[in-house]
């Protein structure tokens, strides 16, 4: 197989101080030896990128020097350390953006997205994936098939939320399931339902492009909360029993008591979303009284292959949730993009080695 | 077998209003044909009871006429109905108190402490066991060896909730406990996580008095809140990581909140106690960040045969518990008894066929 | 509403001994105060009915007197007990054919199918479905949709198998399995297999039009082990490493050791058909060094509105499964139809007030 | 902290060729930047060193050059890699035999005990703990209290094996458990099982010394095979019910079967004991008919940290079971007289520094 040649030097998208992106050139990276050289061909902004470009913290991390964000990615195999056993140059791949420790008590007991070591793409002080060349180790690298693009791919991140979700919350076909908040997880968590076997999926959300959205991923009845009562309509539709499993996506207080009180006895809900408060009212008694089962959410864990799979399946339209495309350079724009056009825009998509 | 004697008619303590207690003559009831007449013998009485005796309602259920409180019970098995085939007269028993239908959902998945049907002694408008003697549907009914006290059996009820508590919270042998509230239901949760093969158990009040129970209980470290800091207390008897599970008996907010955060990142809380109010903050951040799961716990289901092996087991003090003996006309003082000396008394126990 | 008028005799197919069927005139019977009358549609023929047809007798239930087979049953609710209240006369309906008792351990662990005291439809000596009327108690009676056809409602029995199966060895979408025998019971386990959201459905058989029939229903691929060796070829299809889950449901010795070594390193068996004989060698090093999980399969619980939501997707085809139809007259017929064409026939289908 | 002067050279105890083992002066190791070096205190002599020892094989772990057994092993840490942080010189320890890859599949779900790329001490071409020093990484190495002996530390290893069957077959408090066979691995189950808070634990041996050890370690009923029918024995105990577990640990054919027979409806059945031969014959009617569940074992996951505490407890009389102690001078005769003495010897037990 003749070798490709790399170039010696790239260009990074690198944020000086919140708000602020310049394009750099850099020198592309080499491979330890059980790395991978990943020609990063679609990046997708998510919310935590955003609110570093907004804010420079979330919570305990802060942007303390220049960073390069970015973590849902996918690319192309550039070139591969001397140990790389399961990945060869050409490989088309999606990226798992957390690299863990494998060692702690949280990995050995399969809950590695809990793991205190782990070094997260575009998650201070780890650097991302707007550059056009990154290394990462070679396990949080999966092979996709040649029908699947690299958009869908870097979508798999915010699927694996979805799918996190599902499995935690024993999401089980049959279920009726209600899902708050139809941003890019919120979407992509339906289409994780539906992958689930769930038929009945009830969605809410303040935008009306946001609702059309849902429908074409597999919502089967949109509540639109600026106009309907969620928990009203949702009792209604289920002839007053609630339904069996709610998630809240959006961090929204009044969104996640809503999905609690649309609950049946035993139900089960999901906190998927970050509020930027910390302390929200819930009824407690409502949740003793029926024994409601609450999980929090964070990342993911095995999911990668499983949310391949459903991308590849071709049930899920996941390319019509890319509404705005931009070039590396233009990652300023696209961040602004992200910021300023939330009601508009669903995922922007950054495209480091041309769109 | 010889027949023993039944009299005609006995002593019933009816509540006439809240707050008052009256003795009344009524007729020995009959068992119908898969039920069971027992001659009760020890009752509990449970903050439920004292609350009715107060409020006159617990939320959706209200006092609307006379009743018999009392569902913490046990006695003997004095006839039984013409197909019952798993008991016979003179049986020592403890008494299951909620009469599940059997046929709707919840009760055919095997959560039956869910079933909307169900008939629960001492919840209006049924009737419980303050009586000498009552009947109940034979499946309702446990023998127990002779060894088995019929007070340790009547604390079988409280055991329950602990023991369902332990199992929905997936309590497992070498976990780090913590339980918040050391009232009867508190004591007992001790117990029940001792039964778990748990040997680290760190548990709150404020009254000296239950510290002191819990200890006997089986409780390794005693917090007093009143003098001390439960989370950082906690915190800093983990090493800083958080106990793996937490169970909040007292239905207080601020006891609520600190298990929420004495708890490990991936840790379990389950919900016990029932709060006044409804609305209580919680950090909804931190359970989203730790992925803690939240168990709500009304009462419990399966846990009577389990309940009985543990409490014959001899390894736990529960006779300790029992503070004050009344006789059956002395109702109306165990429920003054029950409420104003709070602080005091863990056990009031009523004897309806004699002390 | 007007009432319908009842007739007061109706034809019932009655086995009078192994091998010879009779219709004979019966009064309608009359539905106790919890029970409904169900004016029966469509009974499917299962392997069941067709082994007591020949031999009289499963393991321990014998035929003793003539008894009324089938079990697989549908039709319309002709009238109801006065305490029914979820169902009224006119609804279409699918039954579940195993009352259980409701109060024994496993029932209210929610294991009701294993259940000691169950009354098995057409399981000796309870009579089934055979019949133009028949009474059943309201809980085990399930209102279909307009859309789906009673065969379809009737088709719910051996699709709960499915699904059971689908439960117990915990199926999750992204799964790959293999499933060894393609009868009734093996297609409707496709189907089960495709509603929990499984892709990847690898199916056994020996008949050319089962592995066709099982196409239809979802089988991605099919091996016919005259030609084929399961085993090998499932370790090729899988790079190697095996499948997730195997499922037997032929009873069939070969089949089973064939899903065993089918497996990849912490697999899971289910056990779903019985094999004639007792004793069957299975290589057990292999089960622990792989940690593999083995489930016994027994008929099922809480599948009914699961599987009618399911059948009611449209996503099944299961009409396609009927290749012989029967008037009640011609249950002999349809029997010896069911009995001397395994290889050609897939279901049996009798309509009991015309076809 | 004044370093402890460590030794350059060290004694080996290596099998040139099964049954031949020499001590020969080695190089003391140093330890990477993410191992420490071990002083081994206390190795436990296993089965599976005797097989190696007698066979040269086990399935297909060959030993093809001369190797080091040993892998139940306990020690002090004698020096630290640069990057070690949870461990200082001078801990006593217990040591985890197998080292992970952290990376694949298995390791990332946490069953890493399945891990294709396991590094497991003593099983070729890995050299095992019959030394006196030996390096491993820090993960695998877990400090023990000052009053756990390093035998008891040891012992941890066997007794993993017994809480993972533990926690695989779901074993609750006041389960009724049987278990077959009682060399180490059965003997070290008994008091997994009692951790698990199991008051009921049927046993069963050939040899009447083993079953006196089983009553130390909280058997409450032994049958001696030479002379009673387990399974009819089991039966009667559970009033003709059957054990709600079962675990099987010799790897002997009849004493699987009578696991098997021996256990309720819907119990469930740990395969521990691998047996010599690969095929056993097993009634898998009875499996189905019941819904048994099957759970194979091999080796451990996530056990080492709950082990500790539950050795630590004091309430497993451990040290009973080690019958013979041996220099690491005489570690032939310490494997000759495990292997010749089956019947006699519990645990033998090697001192590579001194006994």
């Amino acid at each position: 197989m003749g070798h490709h040649q790399l170039p010696e030097t790239m260009k990074a998208a690198v944020m000086t101080e919140p708000g602020n992106i310049i394009i750099e050139e850099q020198d592309v990276p080499q491979p330890a030896e059980d790395e991978v050289l990943i020609q990063v061909m679609a990046v997708g902004v998510c919310g935590s990128d955003v609110h570093y470009f907004e804010h420079g913290r979330i919570g305990r991390f802060v942007v303390e020097k220049p960073i390069i964000l970015g973590h849902e990615c996918a690319g192309i195999v550039a070139s591969v350390g001397s140990k790389v056993s399961r990945l060869k140059e050409g490989d088309r791949v999606a990226i798992e953006p957390g690299v863990t420790c494998g060692r702690c008590t949280a990995c050995k007991e399969g809950r590695y997205n809990l793991c205190p070591d782990v070094q997260f793409l575009a998650t201070p002080p780890v650097d991302g994936a707007f550059v056009q060349y990154m290394t990462i180790r070679e396990d949080m690298v999966f092979p996709i098939p040649d029908h699947l693009s690299f958009e869908e791919a870097a979508m798999n991140e915010p699927f694996s939320v979805g799918i996190h979700a599902a499995r935690r919350s024993k999401l089980a076909p049959g279920t009726t399931l209600a899902i708050m908040g139809m941003g890019p997880v919120g979407l992509m968590a339906v289409a994780a339902a539906k992958s689930f076997g769930v038929e009945r999926i009830i969605v809410t959300d303040l935008e009306e492009v946001r609702l059309e959205a849902a429908r074409r991923m597999g919502a089967t009845h949109t509540i639109n909360v600026r106009n309907e009562d969620a928990q009203a309509v949702i009792r209604e539709l289920t002839n007053g029993v609630g339904v069996d499993t709610a998630w809240e996506t959006a961090g929204n207080p009044k969104a996640l008591q809503s999905a609690l009180y649309s609950l049946r006895r035993g139900g089960k809900l999901a906190i998927v979303g970050l509020p930027a408060q910390d302390e929200i009212a819930l009824n407690v008694p409502f949740i003793a009284d029926n024994e409601v089962d609450i999980y929090g959410i964070f990342r993911y864990a095995n999911t990668y292959p499983a949310g391949i799979k459903f991308l590849s399946s071709g049930q899920h339209d996941v390319m019509s949730l890319i509404t705005d495309r931009y070039s590396l350079e233009e990652t300023q724009q696209a961040m602004e993009r992200a910021l300023h056009n939330k009601s508009g825009s669903l995922k922007v998509m950054v495209y480091p080695n041309g769109k």
